[in-house]
């Protein structure tokens, strides 16, 4: 019987984070008041400069009270477009965690299944634009 | 020189319409507070049940005041959600629409940069977790 | 080490359905032959109202005759369908469920390579077409 | 104002073929019933050995009588798994090659209707699917 | 609790091959230097047909020493296109087996770290390259 | 007959950039050796912020030399890497204008040929992968 699907290099331990990891570590805690660094980051450490550069357009992006930014969207609504993303790409990993975050916020169960009703919906609408080929509607010059 | 890509059926004109269809066209037009009927619909009305189908489905999740549903997004969020998975999908016609669609219900040119950087940032990470095949994190029991 | 993959809710069991959840599941059960109702419409039974949009669109593409209507397709082709969508998207609870119904309709296995390997091509030539940006060649008007 | 998008590459026109793309020119030429080569394959003609990679796998899948082949699908039927996999992937070139395919295969716009409509369906509830992260259900093992 | 998800067919074990499929599976071992045949290849052996084609025009293009083929690019660079395709299609088999290739073909977990940095930045500019439906360059005539 | 498909929002133009956005735009033509700011950064400067978060990382990932950084990869294969992504994705401004830097990078039209052979043999071996749900080999543990 095989194995169960493992990533497939070995997520960095935080104990054993030093230097620049073991900062942005930290910073990723507190930032997203976690008691613990998700394998994501974990991952992304054995690159120490990928990890950064993607831990700075995450945490300015999503967390933009923390790099002095002001956001037009709120949290929920940055994390409800995190989640139509993956669910849309049916990225397994980010789909669970970005589920727990919505959920954290207030979204409730029944709350979830209409946005994932929309994110359904839209899907199909995609296909059949692009399966009938439908050229763009004449829409009023750009303002 | 070939031809630009046109739809591969040719669409139902407005004035053409009778019967269900006919029914159809006129309560998008007054749903969608529209002046026309969009190029979508049309084109679906070559099959008028699957026309029926789709537009019950699209009326009862993002105009749902018009089915006496009540709704727990507002409907920047369900526009904003189309626009995130048409754009995540690369769908021309759908994300010229949607993108008109959040523009009517206020979202300005830099809002909308927002709003696309957080779709632009986790078709990366999706990419990302993928790539690597990371294994979720232990989350807490479902409640 | 991780726990394996997860529903993010979890599946309303068919013992505890009420009202409108229980007889959907009812007509599932009836409408497609089984003797449980797959997990799929156990998790969207979360929001009853979304619950009841898809059943509804499903039965009348995938059961026309269940609803009166008369398909242009037979069973089996309208499940091939499902499954060469499945596979493109990479859908595991699809591609399993959509694989386990084609074999139930008689497809034996080497006619499920057959599928999939035009499947494979077609996947294969769309990331050609795309990738070398080719031009639509000038097809006679439509009829 | 911009160009109109292009082929990256110049296609090689029909008259100035030689050698073994005039032979696989005349090949599809005569295979597929046409009376002129597809831009697709007069792209891939600029490096010649890809060409007759993709043309004998597309020939031996898609016109399996011409290489002595016998297949348990019938011509329309392989057609329309094409189309869907095209319009799930949003392949413009495609979609259209495959449209006219399946026209003159004899599937009339209503049925063209009948087919992306199940093509939508599925990609809604593949999103919906990989959206809740939901488990495969437990099936009977394999014959 | 559901079983861990399992491929849809039975592979076909290596000491149950004769005939076509047997060649085949020694020819993988020989021309990959491994010591087993791989799932996906004993997968597509349900389908004999289907196994020569993929193995055929996969040797061609990834094993060109093989086939008296001279290639333009080195091992290393078409593993790197492997593994970022598959990446970006989040399928999980050929994610684990193209990595592996990798790093038998020396790149470090450091380096796939940058390989993979591309992948995700280029998902990013692609998704928001569609989301505003940017147009093309106007870039100089084709050589 | 309906407008070509266009941007969704005005791009800047070059002319009228200032501050920030005319600092990038220089930097954008310095590092990349162009005589014009291509219209994907002329969009993102709708949003300034986005320009500078999007142009960084590109800068450090695909002009390391500019940032001081050294990479383990030469410049064709990140531009080869970058083109796999966006034929995969099929987004169309991103597929020509990598076509035309691994063009400038001195790669010549056949090939590019190999590259997308190699692309599209990935993304149908991919659908083959997801569409029989190919559980992983067991692979050596990770060093």
């Amino acid at each position: 019987m095989a194995e169960p699907r493992v990533a497939t290099v070995r997520p960095v331990p935080e104990e054993s984070a030093t230097g620049k990891v073991a900062e942005i570590f930290a910073d990723i805690k507190a930032t997203k008041k976690l008691s613990f660094v998700p394998a994501f980051w974990r991952v992304l450490a054995t690159n120490p400069d990928h990890l950064e550069l993607v831990w700075t357009r995450l945490k300015t992006l999503m967390h933009p009270e923390a790099v002095g930014r002001t956001s037009r969207l709120d949290p929920l609504t940055r994390e409800i477009i995190a989640l139509a993303v993956s669910a849309t790409n049916g990225c397994a990993y980010c789909t669970s965690s970005h589920t727990a975050a919505v959920r954290k916020l207030g979204l409730d169960v029944e709350a979830l299944g209409e946005v994932l009703a929309i994110v359904g919906l839209f899907n199909s609408t995609n296909a059949l634009a692009d399966g009938y080929q439908i050229e763009p509607d004449v829409l009023p010059p750009l303002d």
